[in-house]
């Protein structure tokens, strides 16, 4: 079970409202969940992960708002329930990916950047070989949250890395799309999973301030939306092996 | 009925061969289709342009590949069945709207471009009210087709024309997303309504060509992909006044 | 006269202490300065004007920072010896361009953005052939702050406009280039004038913390560098015509 | 001595009929000439190499047009006098630097490319290192041609290697700039070098077809102007140590 990118209180509220009867339905053995945009859109506190874990999300995933919110500098350190990219420059604090036993199989979670309309991190698709490499036999059941941009760059690591890993799962537009699929060689694709936040609002956040930020071209400072939440998620089942049996889109509101 | 970006050969097929069962099942008053994608990936020429029309699209909308193809230049002048990006300088070849009788009504087609990661095009927000100032009252009904690449571009350009055109739909990204809508004032809405085009591809070009362009960086040219196509869009009713009824993706393969 | 984008204290240290000496030495009719990043690098303040006009800068021009510090926001709209750039959309505070008498004539003061690497700015090419029509008789002697990132938009704005203005001089970049030149019709262009502000700095930000970002790809807030100060500046001869008869680089530690 | 980006045949023109008196009065150890806009302003041929060999230039670097030709994808192989970007993925074509005896000393030529509004490339500075290391003892003359579009990023840059190389050199901007000088800690350099081209164009393209793409956003095929041509240059001293003891522009035309 992955959940996408949740945005501010609006976010947090779809996960307590809508998970208990999401996780009843699908029982699942690990919930993921990307929280970059957990503390009011801006990055994540260790208060909010906490918050988070307590409401039976497992591992937490992040992306490009990662360090927004410095709070979560030493907690990143320390905590291995939560991944950042890993391929931003190493010394970075954090770590890339974790593993995590789930029900009879350890996990192997994993948070990458793109980079196409994104910055300049090191390239995704050299940092996947290392960490397979690093992986090793510890798991066979990789799952690799993919935050980015451009769908020509999320299909090309996703088929780059086709039978080599579980799931690749991409987050960051805060769109669900609906191309789910499993690829030629076993690996579970989704271009983006969509957000947790509130309905009616532009990418979770107050659509008269995003929309007079296009109109006037000045430097007008994004609040999250409120209102009425919902919840956009993934289920992935795999085999023993670690190939995708099915993928099924969960959007709740 | 409107049809997402037809990508080459593969594309042109999925039309021919999807689009007589679509039509006899939805029955349509009028049928739109992308494509700036439809000659070998970039651009489009006229014979391409009859071919399509002869497979009963009605009218034809263009993108950011709109000139790709220098074929066009000429026939775009004179065909009212092409629709280039309306916020191109003034000046550009070819019309930015057209007005069609679709049923018992007149229906304006209006084709735009994003900015963001897109280029230096004039303002979408600015060209389509002046769009609307010049359709006046020759039409009530008015569909957009916003050819863009940011998801937030594409939601605030959809709230902040909410209730003064009858839609919006997304193309560019080639990926189909989920959040098909009907927006608070009467507009219908989705991101994107994907591609027409090879089902094992990046966005229809081949994919060893997209990941070797990741890997090295290096300027490798795109050819679009075999093999078997699908077929990408999305059907929207429409009332008397304008309004959005109803709103369903398609998606054939 | 024409002095390069004010940064911090450290370069209204060095207006105050280079400025006399080479108003003395040249004399000048008119003396403008770019001040977007006066105030600690982020914008101006209405103090900061003050400050500047109080050490004989005549005319204020501004740049991609404009809106950063909000202090500027309602005096920007009185004060006539602030530019900011024109080509922001219709409904900014403030003005385009101005016009001041210098000498025994009318100069118009005109500051633009270019767009490409900076934003989606309304096109400065279409915007200057608008100014250039409302100014029309009232002045022959017009001089443009361009400020814009990449040397072909520069280049390409002053032959555009080469013959109908006096001088088109480049910011932003914060480097002095050495290409000043009269153009062919009779424009003085330089593709940079360089910043006034810290000579041992990144752009007038310390060096480690630019550095620190470069390598982590985190979010490093930057400040202005401390130390010894330099100007960089250009001086402008104009005949009665508005011709450039001479274009001379300043640059002093 | 180095020789900025040279373009298409004015910019090979201005080779052969400036550089032999600059050779008699410099009279240089090592000539180096960035050659990534020889072949008519993309990219270079083995012919048109062999023509600036015969120049007596020693050693051509690139930048991110080094693979527009495709004719230098088997010589940049063997050819030990031509450097292309250090910083491309592992398995690009060529070297991403050399060593070539001069005087009596090993100078090490290294090319580099910035990653700002340029592309996905390795980290210039994490690339650095790495060749710092890889020389080690072999050289204590090292010079970089730093192709890259920031002048903050190429800042930042000499900063990092200040005192570790012998110069760091701009290019890619086809602009001379006006900041030579020498770092703290003995590092020459110069934001960017200027190109060798035609005198009246934009960055050696032709004038009306860069402004017709700014005008008409289409996409307009650029062709290198004609016309007499410019050299610009740099001729750094250094010391045995690889101290820099002088760096003086050279601009001829
Ligand atoms: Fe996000
Ligand atoms: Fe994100
Ligand atoms: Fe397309
Ligand atoms: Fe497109
Ligand atoms: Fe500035
Ligand atoms: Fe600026
Ligand atoms: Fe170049
Ligand atoms: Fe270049």
């Amino acid at each position: 079970m992955f959940i996408g990118d949740i945005v501010g209180q609006p976010g947090r509220t779809a996960v307590t409202q809508y998970l208990p009867q999401v996780l009843e339905e699908y029982n699942p053995d690990l919930t993921i969940a990307n929280a970059e945009n957990a503390a009011n859109g801006r990055g994540l506190t260790p208060k909010l992960a906490e918050m988070l874990f307590d409401a039976n999300v497992d591992i937490l995933t992040m992306g490009n708002h990662v360090w927004d919110n410095k709070d979560i500098f030493g907690y990143i350190e320390d905590e291995k329930r939560i991944v950042r990219p890993a391929n931003f420059p190493k010394g970075a604090p954090g770590q890339g990916f974790t593993l995590v036993r789930a029900g009879n199989v350890q996990i192997a979670v994993v948070n990458l950047l793109g980079r196409v309309f994104m910055g300049d991190y090191d390239s995704p698709f050299v940092a996947i070989d290392q960490i397979l490499e690093e992986i090793g036999d510890a798991s066979r059941h990789i799952f690799v949250d993919f935050h980015a941009e451009a769908t020509s760059e999320k299909l090309a690591f996703a088929h780059y890395v086709d039978g080599r890993v579980s799931a690749v799962i991409g987050t960051h537009t805060h769109v669900q799309t609906a191309d789910e699929q499993i690829l030629l060689h076993g690996t579970a694709y989704l271009t983006d999973v969509g957000m947790c936040g509130p309905v009616n609002s532009i990418i979770g956040m107050k659509t008269e301030q995003v929309i007079q930020r296009f109109l006037t071209q000045m430097p007008i400072r994004f609040e999250v939306e409120n209102g009425p939440a919902m919840l956009n998620a993934v289920c992935i089942d795999l085999s023993d092996t670690g190939k995708a049996v099915s993928i099924e889109r969960i959007h709740l509101k």
